[in-house]
């Protein structure tokens, strides 16, 4: 795969791009990561990327010139579209699901503003995709753009080893994850539960799964609408239900 | 605001912390940004910080020993309790409400796992908060704290410049923002909308109003219901929504 990111701040992904699991994707020849500055498409003699705006008002826009060049320039030639992905607020809610349908692609082009808004016209004639990590401002697209490789990359085939992903792979139970203790057995007086140092298989499934199911009726009680759960299950959780809610009143 | 982030990789922050609104925030002594490699606090000889899950099953676990070592050393001599700050998917998921509230306080610790689990201990006896920036599976906590630390600090004040706090102030009205344009007027045959080049100030603000209530209408009407609407602007609204299905029909 190859992905592409154009920003005024390149610097900022080289962190980000170089280290832990991308860097190891990237060494691997998995995945071709780029932070391009849009700056060097700009045609003025300044670089000028941005503007004021028709109609007044505060704040920059970035004008669509350099940014359809530095896009014109990175999709030559290929016979698969890219993904243009517009990192913005007004954008669809990035989801796990949104994060599969990506890594199929060959070809991920992402645009970040910082701070200015973008000339409508990038949106509507050159952008395939609108994304927004989650509801709060941030002072630029150039997180939203590592949250969305970090996602995407590791599910590419070779990236995770298997001592990486078994952790984050009971997510696809649609549940929250059961509590996981190390050693030491003791710390401080703080004690592990007796069931995860018995040995009994069984009984550590069974209290992994009902801690599981507890966590996400406690902390996102939506995610249990579309959650896989048996019909003893969900008796169990109404049944908990009741009870934390007599305890209440 | 003092910022310490814990983590495995300190290496991945250097580009975020060091440029743009964060860089300059910095430099201007507004906040401490601080990447903290925790392995530095581990007693053992060969700096382990996680080990295998007690029950068994695949992936690893923070140990929680250098933890609270490295969270102990950071808020030592503190008067005022800091925020300890678990970055987790199991967390309360992050808003700008929360970057508010954040934004008051004077010492933030973030706690960055990273593809393993932490161990139960930290969670329940350590960290005053467990975030989440979305529903996505990421590698680490080291994006998602990046993500919050961005969000907090374009908040202190002193940090944006007016020049680059208009645009993403029109949050603040709870709608989607209206479409921005900027020079080239024409741009390969693409216009800008006549309205905002007529020069008539009143007209322009009703434009604008109207493609804000009308994109948050078709992208994310959930925000409607909690913003600030006249009851014109909502009888509007239902006209719309009304053509709308009635085109679709």
């Amino acid at each position: 795969m190859k992905i592409d990111v154009l920003t005024l701040f390149p610097d900022m992904f080289a962190g980000v791009f170089g280290s832990s699991i991308l860097g190891k994707a990237a060494d691997k020849g998995i995945v071709e990561l780029n932070a391009i500055n849009f700056r060097t498409y700009s045609t003025s003699k300044h670089g000028t990327v941005d503007d004021t705006p028709y109609g007044g008002g505060g704040g920059m826009v970035l004008k669509p010139d350099p940014i359809f060049a530095a896009v014109e320039d990175r999709v030559s030639d290929e016979a698969v579209k890219p993904r243009i992905i517009l990192m913005c607020p007004q954008g669809e809610t990035f989801t796990q699901k949104k994060a599969e349908e990506l890594s199929q692609e060959q070809h991920l082009i992402f645009i970040c503003g910082h701070y200015e808004g973008y000339d409508e016209r990038i949106r509507e004639h050159l952008v395939t995709d609108e994304l927004s990590i989650g509801d709060y401002v941030l002072t630029g697209g150039e997180i939203p753009a590592m949250t969305v490789v970090d996602s995407v990359v590791r599910l590419l085939p070779g990236v995770l080893g298997n001592e990486n992903s078994a952790v984050t792979d009971s997510f696809s139970t649609g549940l929250l994850e059961y509590p996981h203790y190390t050693r030491p057995a003791e710390f401080r007086g703080m004690k592990v539960p007796d069931v995860l140092l018995s040995g009994h298989h069984a009984n550590v499934e069974k209290w992994r799964r009902e801690q599981s199911l507890l966590r996400t009726l406690q902390r996102r009680p939506d995610l249990l609408e579309q959650a896989e759960l048996t019909e003893t299950e969900r008796r169990w959780l109404a049944l908990q239900n009741k009870r934390s809610e007599t305890e209440q009143s």
